[in-house]
């Protein structure tokens, strides 16, 4: 496991240290503000004495992750989660606060004497694979009396599809496939673990807290893993024996592996790379990464990228990129298209769940 | 002046020859198509042959602009001044096709035996300032009996603020700042150059013809330069004698050089920065650019960099920075604000002239 850079700890201690007033409305007593929603979509979040409350332990989590896909996919699937059972409308996002740097640091290393709470086998790197990767806390809250109270928790758990190990120190990077099966039995039998100890906190021991666990992608992939069971362990529960399975998939298209994606929707995406590629041909890469929930599509990333620079050409391609998206692509879903060329965005596209048109910016300057 | 590179040469050529057909319902007998408009902000563009039909001189812009400032800045400008004369409900822009690459290159040139073309005046580089810098040509078209023809023309003039130059090639660069009322008169007389060599081409014998003035930044600035002047020239007119003044400025915020920023709008501005900067403490940088006209802002970039990855963090730091720029920043006029870190953009907000309340898009990963 990598140990967190004296950089990072440096990083929090900056947020958490630095005094300053606060001068906005929702603030308490106690120095608590809230940071209003501006979509439904989105949590409240927390700022404290002024400043953001970040994660007590996600700096471990961004030194865990050699392909950070992983980490955006995981965090971002684990919200999804999190929103079906702790709504918007009711709940504040507070960054985990129970779970610090040193304990995650533990959790995640291997058991051992000098690390009794490793939830990692004990053994050699080149023989035990390491199947707890990473971990994310999110605390739910209510306002009571001008200041939060914790009332639900969700605790994801990233673990590997494939082990990575090295035979000696800066050697060659060796490579083993975890069995499927073995990635969900792991899983389960560390949640139990973690659920056990997070109900020895007095805060934690009768809210609902749900732990879910996610597969991690290869490093070499170009999508992120993906959550394949969850439970919702309420009143005080210690032990975890209502596991939910779920069905997602990520994928990139164009999907030149497998043959899993649907093949309407792998149709939709060609014609409309075809199109797109027509316009400036041999100078477009499109790409996607497509998000399946039960087999269904659910929602897209394109990313198209260009060799152009003119601010007329920027603004003739998405337009036409526009009329091409609502043409080809699959209806109601939500999807994003980022145009960048070798200087960065240059344009951006999405459409929300539901809506019929995409909304459209070109980026300029004057 | 730089030469134009094989590469660019190689570029349009290939836009040009390849062959492919055109399946979109608006094509026409003659191969060309029109792509929709989907905002009357912008104007319909011009696919011929199932391409998009590029400028026949731009790539000499490029090449001709050390800050790229100038060449953005430049075409959106250009885009503003021809939007007044030619409506985008009325008009389909097609890019420069009647200025092609070697013509482009002899104009910017200095006058001399071999390029009796040039509109720079002849002498040396140690001696003499080049005031041309870039130029950029905007046609203006209608659909007549299924085919395009042009009705109108946009012509801009890219006039060094600052001549850079070298005494020994790979030497050292000098620099001049030239004056201001030098760089008006020679702006004129060469737009009267420009107008009478257009005019013996048929097809803009009898088209209004509009010169535009812009005033090159200088290399170091962050913000592009700006048009001082333009005239409209009707009915074959073939002398310049109706400029109009245009007060256009712009400005990098914080401004620590000028003072010429409204003082109400530098404070806000101000304001904006501070409670961002309050929620990361030292990880935030919050620069813009602001548009002025005619003495009154008239819309802003706002660039905001940040060191932190988590989602969660920038979801909220999102919605922080929405209701911030509602509160503090100048209402009505449009605005934008890029969030990134090392990693690239991170989210998104803008809000159109006259809108109420900011759009805001956060990039995930599945």
């Amino acid at each position: 496991m990598k140990k967190l850079s004296v950089l990072f700890i440096a990083f929090f201690s900056a947020i958490i240290l630095v005094a300053c007033g606060n001068d906005d409305s929702s603030s308490s007593s106690s120095g608590t503000q809230v940071i209003s929603q501006t979509s439904n979509n989105y949590y409240q979040g927390v700022i404290k004495n002024g400043h953001y409350l970040t994660s007590k332990s996600r700096g471990v989590s961004v030194q865990q992750n050699d392909n950070q896909l992983n980490l955006k996919g995981f965090e971002n699937g684990l919200l999804s989660i999190s929103k079906d059972q702790f709504p918007t409308d009711t709940y504040i996002l507070q960054e985990g606060q129970y779970i610090d740097t040193n304990t995650a640091e533990n959790w995640l290393g291997r058991k051992s004497k000098s690390n009794p709470d490793g939830l990692n086998p004990s053994g050699k790197d080149t023989e035990v694979p390491l199947y707890l990767q990473q971990m994310d806390e999110q605390d739910f809250m209510e306002q009571s009396h001008g200041d939060l109270k914790i009332k639900g928790m969700t605790i994801g758990l990233g673990i590997n599809s494939v082990y990575y190990y090295r035979k000696e120190a800066y050697g060659a990077v060796y490579q083993k496939t975890l069995d499927d099966k073995e990635i969900v039995k792991q899983g389960k039998a560390i949640a139990d673990k973690v659920l056990q100890r997070l109900r020895k906190n007095k805060d934690l021991k009768d809210i609902p807290i749900v732990i879910a666990l996610y597969k991690q992608a290869s490093n070499d992939s170009l999508v992120g893993g993906n959550f394949f069971a969850y439970s919702v362990n309420k009143d005080g529960a210690t032990s975890v024996d209502n596991w939910k399975s779920l069905d997602i998939k990520n994928y990139v298209l164009p999907d030149e592996t497998s043959s899993e994606v649907n093949t309407n929707d792998e149709d939709a995406f060609e014609n409309f790379k075809n199109q797109v590629q027509k316009f400036f041909p041999n100078l477009s890469g499109v790409t996607a990464q497509a998000h399946y929930v039960d087999g269904t599509l659910r929602g897209m990333h394109i990313n198209i990228t260009t060799q152009f620079y003119g601010q007329s050409e920027i603004i003739s391609f998405t337009q036409y990129v526009q009329t091409t998206a609502k043409k080809y692509l699959p209806n109601s879903i939500p999807i994003d298209v980022q145009i960048s060329s070798s200087e960065g965005i240059q344009s951006f596209l999405a459409r929300k769940t539901g809506a019929k048109n995409f909304y459209s910016h070109v980026f300029t300057s004057y």
